[in-house]
């Protein structure tokens, strides 16, 4: 059950123009279940993604890579995802199935091959059923339709209790610009469901240029803020598409209005779909949101956050609603920052001051903690007390479910 | 149930002469209890110590790193070690506690404050009542006996099911010397029972160099090369003290025959130690060792061993017998070495190759890792194919029990 979210039905989901969608089974892993999602983009579309830091990143991650950068701007044309099999940690043979699924695939659409972006998410180490894939892609290609993003984020799911979507529309030179997209994924990694992805569209036109920035930029402020388990997965993808079918006067400038107000879109698709994560993340009964404060730089404060987030102790004691927050003080000074002054530091559990100069605060009470810890959504507040910079992030709670999910998995 | 591990009996741990140890139930946190244990070292016995790097560490370890600094060599004469409160995240009182620990004892010893080094271990940002612990002090004291280490070890526990002790004898210069030990520990950091403590003694006569020296190495081989959770907690301290009574020409020279010989005895006691509190580790099930090598660097090698120690996903499959190896290629993967080369990694569970070529081994079959894994204790190897060097991690497996302990403790 995630944590306060369910899926928006399929009118909430606004069609992006110039894009359509179409799932199909192609028993990949196992049989009637929709596992193969196709993206098709009309054309001069542009594209931006950030992909896993994993070594061990996937083969059509690699493929993607490959194709992003060496293909002229606005020439990719689809999308194909599978769920099932992860086609990582598969060495050449993998590499060759990413690029006959990709081969087909163009074939099919009379493009080229470079013109496609595969992906994968399901279980490493095992092969690609390439064949099974290739001949689900007829159905794929029929089933396409603008309205497809419900059945896509559906599609796309592999241990997600719930589909994943979100939509937003802005006003740009009064042009109506819709802002779109699905996610997957229920832990940073999943049982090995590898693991995240997140694709997004828009109507609008933007150049290249700030259609990369923009891709980082949701990033960090929505997929590279959550944490489940603290794995990174070997398929970790995130994609931005604009397809500028909106016929919107091209954004090219940063501090434009229309920038401003198409990041902000983009950002909150980009946040509800990952928090979506976190919500949905395995075994989750509590939503945590990690702020931390008065630090010299962002990444201090994400530091902090991601000590807290990742501590299991910490986690543990969200699940049992047990205001044992001396875990969190440990953390906190457990989070690599050499300098730290603990005597600085102040913890706040929602609007409760717990701890400060260096030990309790004299006016904490157990039952005060208690009472935030009890709700479903709990923010933890930090201040460093070193500096002014900031940062935020999502967690969720341990619980026995997240070890009984990850422990039985497969069998 | 530890795995595959019980305290050795009474007669099996060695005196060491110079040392007495004392234990009382003083009530600290819960009545009945032994929670207070007193060492007495002869004069001039030496002492040396490492402590945790968590920035919030506790008061005792603030004073015991003073206490060590300002002191004369060979001034220490006591450790006072209680259970029950960590006396951590207290702050300026919790300092004032600890001092007035060390003033009390060293008023009964007849010896300075500054001759005391104090430990604490237990939960977190609660206040330690010292008035107590002064009060039990006199029995400490009147209970002190050379053969006092069995009952320091279970006086030492905490959330620990099992005593952790061991004991090795050395011949050095024709004299039999004595090293024995204890330590506690059930996570990295338990529940937030702030955590880990040894203490190590023997008898032989060694300088105050050779001693901070082989007090770091077997740190460095035992203590450090073993994680639960990953927490690190704000009360980490592994003390070695030298009472030099057993009479051999003091060691000076880290090439001689006595310092092999001794150092081999300490590092053996410590890992036996140190190996204890993952056989105990919170709901452990399996004892895993993780053997990194190929590398450029020792470091690097204990940044793989430790990115797959840490997974919950791996240590889950590893409780759960399920041979879901690709969760450790990303482990693996995950571990930060920019420029690993995948292709060159290899992976055995046991002695079956799982993993060469950036996939799975063309004779891998998963029955054979099934077999591996059923196993109490497991040996993961990798092979990083980018050097010579190596480092070994010893790690527990993830199970229902570590969520229940740390979920329900306190209540």
């Amino acid at each position: 059950m995630p944590v306060n979210y369910s899926t928006p039905s399929p009118d909430q989901l606004l069609p992006v123009a110039g894009i359509r969608l179409g799932v199909a089974s192609a028993g990949i892993r196992k049989a009637n279940r929709r596992d193969l999602t196709l993206l098709e983009l009309a054309p001069g579309s542009r594209v931006a993604g950030v992909f896993t830091q994993n070594r061990f990143c996937a083969a059509p991650v690699q493929l993607c890579r490959k194709h992003l950068g060496s293909g002229a701007i606005g020439s990719i044309r689809a999308l194909i995802i599978n769920t099932g099999i992860a086609n990582a940690g598969t060495g050449e043979s993998g590499l060759a199935a990413a690029r006959k699924t990709c081969t087909a695939l163009a074939s099919l659409l009379a493009i080229s091959e470079s013109q496609v972006l595969p992906f994968s998410t399901g279980v490493i180490m095992e092969a690609l059923p390439v064949d099974r894939l290739v001949a689900g892609l007829p159905a794929c290609q029929a089933a396409l339709s603008a309205d497809g993003w419900h059945d896509a984020a559906h599609a796309i799911m592999t241990t997600d209790t719930v589909a994943k979507a979100a939509s937003r529309s802005v006003n740009i030179d009064g042009r109506k610009i819709a802002v779109t997209g699905i996610s997957k994924g229920a832990g940073m990694i999943e049982p090995n469901m590898a693991t995240m992805l997140g694709f997004v569209a828009t109507d609008a036109a933007v150049s290249q240029d700030l259609l990369e920035r923009l891709v980082q930029e949701a990033a960090d402020e929505s997929f590279n803020c959550i944490t489940v388990d603290g794995d990174t997965s070997t398929n970790d993808s995130f994609v931005l598409i604009a397809s500028g079918a909106a016929g919107n006067e091209e954004i090219k400038d940063a501090a434009s209005a229309g920038y401003v107000a198409l990041s902000q879109a983009v950002v909150a698709v980009a946040r509800e779909l990952a928090q979506a994560i976190v919500r949905d993340g395995e075994g989750a009964t509590k939503f945590i949101e990690i702020k931390v404060g008065g630090g010299n730089s962002p990444e201090e404060c994400r530091q902090v956050g991601y000590a807290i987030a990742h501590s299991p102790l910490v986690k543990t004691a969200f699940f049992a609603s047990d205001p044992n927050l001396g875990r969190i003080l440990a953390a906190i000074g457990n989070a690599g920052i050499e300098d730290l002054d603990v005597t600085r530091v102040k913890l706040w559990l929602g609007d409760i001051l717990v701890s400060e100069n260096g030990g309790r605060s004299p006016g904490y009470r157990e039952e005060d903690a208690s009472r935030v810890m009890a709700a479903a959504e709990i923010i933890v507040q930090v201040d460093l007390g070193r500096g002014s910079r900031e940062s935020r992030i999502w967690t969720c709670d341990l619980s026995y479910d997240y070890v009984k999910i990850n422990a039985d998995y497969r069998s």
